[in-house]
């Protein structure tokens, strides 16, 4: 039985829309209600895994997943080994360096070096700065890193931005974009070599519409 | 003024209640329409910031809030150089190693060497399987790790149990434990060591009905 791995919030939806393309039917994990984790599709052929964001490259990369969905941004912050087989150009947001209003620093070149930095995402944090040839300390938060600036804690964040309005509710200004993140599609290399026909083709068609976008 | 981190969730209710007897207010904060991070106390001479668990220590680790109330899991799992105050001796679970009931093992020690072991408290799990020299290999989940047995990504999961039903809900049974996890006040060192009075005596007062307890 295939096992696709799904993540939970602002991507899930799309993802079952994909999945539906592909023949297999996971709309009951959309039911307000669902309590669920694990569901099978209406097929029977195939079961979704409800997991957070970053257990998504986990799951397909033990292959216990065979496929996956997840936003760019966690497989650039775990590098997990699993395959990219096709941006899905949903869940578009951007990871950004932000900073408060009233600072002043119009890009990221103009933070003192060695002033703190909050993120959850830090792996992506260090690289942009290493790059920079800036020296700043990171902070690791696991969430609200918003506050960040507010509480003294860092000067500036880096943080996926969707709309901007938790920015701008707090103060805060993007004022550099590290990357540009959407859902992409994940599989297990493995599991994609020893296939006998079946994920092909599923991965073929969740990726159809991309195919028929980019005509 | 003082600035003291209070951990979103189950230790949230307490907390303020402890901080109440020292005569802080943020009562407003468990207001169901609060959505404010950062609360003053009604008195204004104090702010509490409204953060993740595992953020508490690092908000207090570098001195953003002088004093933090958090579970004692997160402060062994992550190891922050905070000053540990009391033992508030609420919001009790235990850290327990936990198996598919129909898997047969009964303590830790019958598992399989080399098995993986799934956890959001993989510090925990490695110091805990070293002391025993069983040999595991952790996989790091980011949440519902009950789900790990049941898809197979792993033979056992080390996870935070306080009544026992999300194991039961998945058939799943814990063999042991290893250690019992309470909420605990911290603080950032160097403020306590510098305090010219109030903060010691808001220490002394929150820690007051351990006291009574205890006589």
């Amino acid at each position: 039985m295939i096992t696709v791995a799904l993540a939970k919030g602002a991507l899930l939806k799309d993802s079952v829309a994909r999945f539906a393309i592909a023949g297999l039917d996971f709309s009951s994990i959309l039911d307000p209600d669902n309590r669920q984790l694990m569901v099978l599709s209406s097929c029977g052929r195939a079961r979704a895994l409800l997991v957070r964001n970053g257990d998504v490259p986990v799951y397909v990369a033990y292959g216990q997943a065979q496929l996956g969905i997840v936003g760019y941004d966690v497989l650039k912050e775990h590098q997990m080994p699993v395959a990219h087989l096709a941006d899905l150009e949903f869940g578009g947001c951007r990871m950004a360096v932000a900073v408060k209003e009233s600072s002043g620093y119009k890009r990221a070149s103009d933070l003192p070096p060695h002033c703190r930095v909050a993120s959850k995402f830090t792996n992506c944090a260090r690289e942009f700065f290493d790059a920079l040839d800036l020296p700043v300390e990171l902070v690791h938060l696991t969430g609200s890193v918003e506050l960040g600036p507010l509480t003294g804690i860092a000067e500036a964040i880096v943080d996926l931005v969707a709309t901007g309005r938790t920015l701008r509710d707090n103060g805060l200004v993007s004022i550099e974009d590290l990357f540009h993140s959407t859902a992409r599609l994940v599989g297990h290399p493995l599991s994609l070599r020893l296939d006998s026909g079946d994920l092909q083709q599923i991965v073929d068609n969740v990726r159809s519409l991309d195919i028929q976008i980019n005509k």
